[in-house]
């Protein structure tokens, strides 16, 4: 049950046949690119995130995927019936608790989120993980203030507290359960330039979740894509506009040998 | 009052020179790709939604389209107020359906707007038409899992009943009223990969809605270009980040000779 | 204090070297849009709205930017928040009327923000400006239907009534505070097909206000470097879709001798 190119590639070929259906509720600023990203691994995406709706959609998605990078009242209200309906049916959750930290009401939010319905697996930069594990970050807004490595002991508690795999990304992207680590040092400085790469990163841990239930493999799986993807769009055009369509391009085309030449994993 | 290379290029130089402004209450995942190709076509797009202003806003637009994709009782309670103007200054309405089978909520909301202020044009994909006519049509959340043929029926039992142009998207496009049909095979497969392109397909409905009251011209018209544009796009580069960026510039740059050369209208 | 190539060179350092947290409040259609523009500047963004949060984001940030492009109820009262937080701790607040004049409600919220918080800088166009100053301009929804001169005593008048900077964007933009005028000929008129142009202008000089405090200079750097980072991408490719990729290429890549060799200002 160990992490390579080709368990990798197994599992891209499965989001490309399954097309699973991922339900997001997710910020309004990456709503585009993420669906995109997830269309362009081979995924169903759709954005859903009336109270109305979310529990009936969710019985119907393979996975959920909720973010809170623009949260407010009806989106969390939302949020909270999607994820206890997704724990009670047994689907993955992947939750990015972007900001988290920065303010009181994220870190409210955030926890009675964490308390209704513990997520499988959670990504976030380590000053998110750090804060959501009751630690005093330091934030800058949405971006971390930290390496990944910082978040390490307080990944390890939020992992066997909940019970759940932890994601720290950065320069090296972390995948955290219990005292298991695995650690992906894919990826190009240049996507910190393009918002919402982190929530991209999220909403595709969704994809491999639907199709891969040892969620360690899913969300390592997940980091990888994502890192090789954006290498092969950076070396393309050194510019973020260009990166951002050169992402989704590498996306769609990824091959088992880019990701085996490539795949820097331990 | 057929369609042909002739009617269609009147009617893209009447959106260049009126530049007719287009009023929006669409989803959060494609107001900037709709708004971007309605401005490439020569359109003038806003995205309004509030209750508060949506009557008064309707009263200076040119024509009105609503798309439920990412509906909530604000988008909703906004939906009604629009709906029941524009259909009170008579102004074109185009109704987009998206995900409409998936939820109870979508269903009903759905339901009340079409009794409400019935749109004069219906664009959705096969899933979406049926279950708008009444079938119980199976969904995967935003994509159909039909062929558009699959839907003549429900497209002519609705048309007949709202009298009104229903437009069903798919490799081939179908385009009815009555016991009227018009056909358009333009577009690409990559068109499927890149989120939105049916919203965006209804958004320039909207547009050729607004200069031309023949409304199944209308909407054949839209489906033309907008699957000629695919083409164009697709044909410079197949993946689909770049085939959003070039798609717009194939919409900006169309030419009458690009139209005749490729338009395959039945 | 006068404006220069090096005086806006000098300011662009300053944001890529101290990267400030610029809170946006702004609308649907281009909060991916203007995220990515601060991004490519060297700036760092968040999009914060919910009123449950955001006078404590306003406190840590380094400026708040203020957009009614799709404003509703929930949205305005985080404005409303927002704004008087900012002015309390005396944050540059820049502000972009959008679609002012096209409804009751966009004068009415308008009237209201500028009552709690006078701006430090409004942006917007001619026919917004005018709307603004209390004239009854002629709109047409969020496009403005005169040159960018016809509105030079509304700003004036705007200017001396708040005590602000007001910019007015169009072929040549206006800076204006009291009888101070800067004007910049800088841009590219493919920039009006590409949505959300304007807001992105907006978004920049809250960049630039949130590390100069010479507000008529920030602005005036902004619409400079706007201008020529618009002329860089419609040099490189004269079609939309293309300019929205080039134009963050070319604000990430932007150079000092760029800055010289096309600034042109008066």
């Amino acid at each position: 049950m160990t992490q390579s190119p080709q368990s990798i590639w197994t599992d891209v070929e499965r989001i490309r046949t399954q097309a699973p259906l991922i339900h997001n509720i997710t910020n309004f600023v990456v709503m585009n690119n993420t669906a995109n990203a997830l269309l362009a691994i081979g995924a169903s995406p759709a954005m859903v995130h009336a109270p109305e709706e979310v529990e009936e959609f969710v019985s119907i998605s393979s996975a959920l995927v909720v973010n809170i990078g623009t949260l407010d009242s009806t989106f969390v209200a939302g949020m909270k019936l999607a994820m206890r309906q997704a724990k009670s049916l047994g689907k993955p959750i992947v939750f990015d608790p972007v900001g988290v930290g920065a303010t009181t009401y994220r870190n409210r939010v955030s926890e009675e989120l964490l308390a209704l319905a513990p997520p499988d697996i959670i990504r976030g930069n380590a000053s998110e993980i750090m804060a959501l594990a009751g630690l005093n970050a330091q934030t800058k807004g949405v971006d971390s203030l930290y390496g990944s490595d910082a978040a390490l002991d307080a990944a390890r508690r939020l992992s066997s507290v909940l019970g759940c795999v932890v994601v720290i990304s950065g320069a090296i992207d972390y995948i955290v359960q219990g005292e298991q680590l695995a650690a992906v040092a894919n990826g190009h400085p240049l996507m910190t330039k393009v918002t919402g790469m982190g929530c991209t990163a999220t909403a595709l841990t969704g994809a491999f979740a639907a199709i891969n239930t040892n969620y360690v493999q899913a969300a390592t799986h997940a980091m990888a894509v994502m890192g090789i993807a954006g290498e092969l769009a950076a070396e393309k055009n050194q510019a973020p506009g260009s990166l951002q369509v050169n992402f989704l391009d590498a996306l769609y085309t990824l091959t088992e040998s880019e990701i085996e030449e490539r795949l820097k994993l331990s």
